[in-house]
C-alpha cells in the first residue's frame, strides 16, 4: 500500500460515480442486508420497518399485506412480527408456514426477498417477552371487536379495547418468528444491478452472484 | 341543509382532526382508491409506482418482489407492469396466474392488497403497444445476458445489450397484465383505522366494511 488512494476499498469511476464497499463483494452485501434489517427494527422511519410479507391462502392463492419487523438477529437467522391470533394471516400460517417477505429502500436502491418458515408464538415464553415489549398504544387493536377481518355494516361498529387494562387483547396476541432459508438480494445501479443469493443449510451461508 | 357546517362532507373531532371524505364511505373509498393507482402510474415518486407482487413457486410457496406499475384502468379493472420473459416470475404465473399485490403508502397511510390473474402478453397487440411506450433507458435491461437469474461467478459477467438497437431486447420483453378480482383497503388513523373490500362479479363491486 505505498498511495492512500489506490488502497482505497472503493474506486471513483470516470464520471465520478463511487460504487458502494459490497458492491462487488458477496460478505459485504450480506453484512449490509443484515444491517437494513437491524436498522428496520430499530429506527421506525426505515423502509425495512414496514416489509410486505405473503402467505398462501386455504386454496392456494397468494395473500399480501404489511407487518412491522419487531426483531433480528443474524446468529439464528431468525425475525419477527406481531399479529392479532385471529387474523387471517394466522390461520393461513397454521396451514402452510411458508413465508415470503419482501424489503424494498427506495434511497438506498436495496431490495431483500426473504424465504422462510413461520413459527407462531401465543402462550409461549417468546409470545409472553413480545407482549412486555410492546407499548400501550399498540396494545389497543389486540383488544378490537368484532374479530378482525370480520364484515360490519357500519365502521364505526370495530371498537377498540378501552378498559384502560394494560392486559387487555393479551389473549389475542401471538409473536411470529421467522426462521430464514434464503435470502435474496437486489441493488439498483445505473452502472449495473448486483443481485446476490444467500442460502443456508447449517450455519454458513451459500452466497452466490446472479444476473439481475 | 340549513347550514354548510352541517352540510360539509366532513367534521371537525374535538381534537381537530378532519376525516377524510372517504372515512366512513364506501364509494369515496373506492374513488381514492383508483385515484391512488391511478397516479402510482403518472407519477414515480408516489409509493404506488412500486407495488410488490406475490406469486407461487413450483413448490406451492409464496415469491415477492417489486415491479412498477405501467398502466390502471378502473373501468376494465386492470393493471399492467413489465418484465422480462426469461425471469421466474414468468415461470411462476404460466403455471398458476393467481397474483396479490400490495401498495403501501406510508404518507398517506393507506394500503391497498389486490387479489387477481395475470395474463401474459409477449407477442400480441398488447405487448407491442406496451414495447412501443417504454423509454430506451428501460429497454436496456432486457437485453441482459445471460439469463436473468442465473448464478454467475463474478457479478461483471451480466452484461447489458450496448448494440444500440432499440428494439434489441424486444424478444426478451413481457408485459402483464392482472384482472382485478378483489381490492382490499386499509386506512390507518388514530381515531379509528377503516377497512374495506370491494369484489366484482360482473361489473359493479360488492363492497362491505371488515373489522380492521
Amino acid at each position: 500500500m505505498t498511495s492512500k488512494t489506490l488502497s482505497s476499498p472503493t474506486h471513483r469511476s470516470r464520471n465520478g460515480w463511487v460504487p458502494p464497499n459490497f458492491y462487488n463483494d458477496l460478505d459485504a452485501t450480506l453484512a449490509k442486508a443484515w444491517g437494513l434489517l437491524d436498522l428496520g427494527v430499530t429506527d421506525r422511519r426505515s423502509p425495512f420497518h414496514t416489509p410486505t410479507i405473503a402467505t398462501i391462502r386455504g386454496d392456494g392463492a397468494p395473500s399480501v399485506r404489511t407487518v412491522v419487523l419487531r426483531a433480528v438477529d443474524p446468529d439464528r437467522r431468525t425475525l419477527r412480527f406481531h399479529t392479532d391470533r385471529r387474523s387471517n394471516k394466522v390461520r393461513e400460517l397454521v396451514v402452510d408456514p411458508r413465508v415470503a417477505l419482501h424489503f424494498y429502500d427506495p434511497a438506498e436502491k436495496i431490495q431483500l426477498r426473504v424465504d422462510g418458515r413461520a413459527t407462531l408464538h401465543v402462550e409461549d415464553a417468546a409470545a409472553a417477552e413480545a407482549w412486555d415489549g410492546t407499548r400501550p398504544f399498540s396494545r389497543l387493536c389486540y383488544g378490537v371487536s368484532p374479530n378482525p377481518g370480520v364484515e360490519i355494516t357500519d365502521p364505526r361498529m370495530a371498537a377498540q379495547e378501552t378498559s384502560g387494562d394494560r392486559d387487555a387483547g393479551r389473549e389475542n396476541f401471538a409473536a411470529v418468528s421467522v426462521d430464514i432459508a434464503c435470502l435474496e438480494w437486489l441493488y439498483l445501479a445505473a452502472h449495473g444491478h448486483r443481485r446476490a443469493r444467500f442460502t443456508w443449510e447449517g450455519q454458513n451461508p451459500t452466497a452466490a452472484w446472479r444476473v439481475p
